[in-house]
């Protein structure tokens, strides 16, 4: 089986790994890339193609690894050249999944939860070909979720309007404590229900909101942008605007 | 050992079960209680005195389990009578601690963590006395947090904080996954972060919260009194006031 990508920073040389086998073998370009994509692709074990079309019209399966601002010119100017599958895995709206599914055939909207190179990173599938992808639950926790294109993404950007509120919350309940000299004691009675790892896990989520907080605020707004109204949200998003 | 209670609710009649022991004997008055406690009072392992001062003048350790309302006042009148320690276990802000302190010596402040007929309820204390209730973890976790009255409210008063503004934040996402089609997928995707009984507690927070709204938005708006100014608490009240 031919897998080839479409970009190819650190999803993409993550997922040759993961997905490593005899039986695949992995394609990419250098068409256009940086000097760093250049890096990874000779650093990894993967073909090299003269372009994308190329890499498009040789794999049974095209993976869309690039940012999430180029997804969907990507599919526009490479997706025709696809008679394979076309799963696009970049961090992007349910409306880009729509317009992208209007220029490729066999399209999979795909969204990957927690951080690739972390030890369980899952794969969430939408649209009718997902089944085709299963094979995937081999080597990374794959699950298909509908038919329909954008329920991933949908489930994707669900998914963090919970938990980037969670950690706005966090983050007031911990300057709260420790305003009030009780931090200690704030993770000592909420272990009690919210279980032995609350310590930790909280102050690693309020360690990363804030460190890259710039970043979550535009997910907050994306968010709010694509649901509507959403109290704890815009809450949320006025606390990470103090950092 | 002697025990007495002022107020012989829920509170008091479980810890009689809970703190059984052939060396403590527990004692209650009957002045001016509605028929309903005299009828738990009557169900209870506990000696009936003429009159709370008598309670207060006879025991070791006289606890408070009256109404949160009913606390200062309960403290101004009896408390003068009781040469012992003086425990108050009702929900009461941690300003109301320090007035009650004006009229009680050997006052200890005390927070009670989950329900009490819960599996695993939780007694804090602070205030200096404290140390002389930490018999009380052979029946029941028992924690002192501080010497200072104050601490054990503030604690409650802190996690209540964070508690209720996430049962908050879990029913408008919980709503929004609704409205999606994706309540199924959103507690499958957060179970992988969150730990497998995410569902369920979930659930029953979103339930617990809805059921009696009235009751946390009264605690919400107490917190804002306290604290001041916390964006995700304020939001918080603003979803539940929709109920």
């Amino acid at each position: 089986m031919k897998i080839g990508f479409i970009g190819f920073g650190k999803v993409a040389s993550n997922l040759t790994q993961i997905i490593a086998s005899p039986n695949i073998t992995f394609y990419t370009s250098g068409e256009n890339r940086s000097n760093e994509t250049l890096k990874t692709i000779k650093n990894s074990d993967v073909e090299v193609l003269t372009d994308f079309k190329e890499v498009c019209r040789y794999c049974d399966i095209v993976i869309s690894t690039t940012f999430p601002a180029n997804a969907l010119d990507v599919a526009k100017k490479y997706g025709k050249y696809c008679s394979g599958i076309y799963l696009d895995l970049n961090n992007i709206s349910p409306e880009n999944t729509f317009k992208i599914n209007q220029y490729v055939s066999n399209f999979v909207d795909g969204a990957i939860i927690g951080k690739i190179d972390s030890n369980n990173p899952l794969i969430y599938l939408s649209g009718k070909k997902a089944d085709d992808l299963l094979f995937l639950d081999e080597f990374i926790k794959t699950k298909k979720i509908s038919d329909e294109i954008g329920s991933a993404s949908k489930l994707k950007l669900l998914r963090s309007t919970y938990t980037k509120s969670l950690s706005a919350l966090l983050i007031e309940t911990y300057e709260l404590a420790n305003s009030l000299d009780l931090s200690d004691e704030f993770f000592d009675v909420l272990s009690e229900t919210e279980g032995d790892d609350f310590r930790d896990k909280s102050l690693s989520r309020i360690k990363n909101t804030q460190k890259s907080s710039k970043r979550k605020i535009e997910e907050l707004e994306e968010i709010l942008d694509y649901f509507g109204d959403l109290k704890m949200v815009e809450a949320a998003l006025e606390i990470l605007k103090q950092y």
